[in-house]
């Protein structure tokens, strides 16, 4: 029998997960993401956990095929990172640093773009080889699977769906500020919206309840995620859409309010189905393609 | 020797090539687009042609590789169209129908999408391997291509740049009418920003000599243009866009009011090189490949 790692760095828990060759995942869990000293103990803490857990299995050395990793940062060239603030790190290279611990072969990749790559696998994604993931969070991320495969782009920077521009805010001296997606339908812009009143839970709560000032926001909110998603649709023409992260919990809500402004018949918008473990998925994935 | 043709369907002419396995262009020339009959003249003109040019180089049958075709429409399946207005056409299985016609394997494409890959191939675009080409014509069309091949998307649909909405006007009753980057930054766009006085090539004549009104319409050009850019640029970081079609003539002029509100440093932005040759080139290289 043989295995691999699947790992997701997020910026308070690492997530963890161990994988049959199969794809079936045996076990999970999650350690402390230590951002303390520039995140210098993220990486040793990694591979000593992959250490206690391979004791805990019995599994040898060479029964493990590799690790996969998710970092919440653009990954240039499957290697390394040039910045990621949420870690502490500045320039790194996961790759190679992790592969010196482990002494396994190690794949790394943008947090974002694994979880798609997750989804596609095991979640909702499984019948499509053509998809795009947004995740609505506390910021708006994204991932492009073609053919079955991770878009990556130039310098890991393929995917940033939050950052596509999508209005403008014209001041007082006359200046147009560019307003990107995130700014509109990230949890963090949801309740901005509210005047930081109330949570992008709350207000779907109150639209549910028919407040009319929530269910002003949401219309806001489906308008400039609608749109954008229309925009990708004659970009790209994937199968689906699939919207993940901790605003999508608001399920049918959220896709009356997406697709009342979605004008794009051929792609389907669905609703992600692993939840947090999409990326572990995604990142074994990585590793047993 | 072996040989294919590579063949770029047009509203009004049918440009076609004689290439050399190689990928060497031996010869090229066009047909008329006879449109009469819902175009039924067509596909039995391109088959003449191609039997006659045989005849001429003294090609045998069974040293054609086969015949790669551009239409102007979305092509399902590489097989067949919905709707071709341009040409006659409504629902039409061109690849079956050429293949009896001429007993040759033939491949067909979107013209857009076979002219990005032709720039891909042998013009402007031979050092990468992801790029997007956005053609500014009477339209504005775009074909992206990821580690050298064209992404088709379902139905076809994908790179359809010119269907982007990058603005909303507001009418006098308050409904927000979507203006996609077609309206801004086509040749029929520029023009109508003139109130249809003057073409665009007067337009950027008129701008090089300091005309303040035809600046501001290219101002405009360029902000829309250079948003829509900076925006695939986040989605799908290329190596560069490739800007090409009648518009593109303006040059470095075009490039000054794209770039000044282009901001993705990581993608270039060039001028397409091989002008209408692209498609054959495009055409011909989904035969070669």
């Amino acid at each position: 029998m043989r295995y691999c790692f699947g790992i997701d760095i997020g910026g308070t828990t690492v997530k963890m997960g161990l994988f049959e060759e199969s794809g079936k995942l045996l076990d999970k869990w999650t350690i402390q993401t230590v951002t303390e000293n520039q995140g210098e103990a993220i990486l040793p803490d990694i591979a000593k956990s992959v250490s206690e857990k391979r004791e805990e299995y019995g599994i040898a050395a060479d029964e493990v095929i590799g690790l996969g990793v998710g970092v919440p940062a653009a990954v240039c060239e499957g290697r390394y990172v040039e910045d990621t603030t949420n870690l502490g790190w500045g320039y790194k290279e996961v790759k190679r640093e992790l592969e010196e611990m482990t002494g396994f072969a190690v794949k790394v990749e943008n947090d974002a773009n694994l979880a798609a790559l997750g989804e596609m696998w095991k979640g909702v994604g499984r019948e499509y080889k053509d998809a795009v993931m947004v995740t609505l969070g506390t910021g708006v991320g994204g991932g492009i699977i073609i053919d079955g495969k991770i878009l990556s782009g130039v310098k890991g920077g393929a995917g940033e769906i939050g950052e596509i521009i999508v209005d403008y805010e014209m001041q007082e001296d006359g200046k147009r500020v560019p307003r990107n997606l995130e700014y509109y339908a990230s949890a963090t812009g949801i309740k901005r919206l509210t005047g930081n009143q109330y949570s992008a839970k709350q207000v779907f709560e109150q639209a549910k309840m028919g407040d009319q000032k929530a269910i002003a926001v949401l219309e806001r909110f489906g308008f400039y995620l609608g749109t954008s998603l229309t925009n990708l649709a004659v970009t790209l023409a994937p199968e689906a859409f699939i919207i993940g992260g901790g605003v999508s919990k608001a399920g049918d809500l959220l896709l009356h309010y997406v697709n009342k402004y979605y004008h794009a018949g051929d792609t389907k918008v669905v609703l992600a189905s692993l939840g947090n473990d999409a990326g572990i998925y995604g990142a074994a994935k990585l590793i047993l393609k």
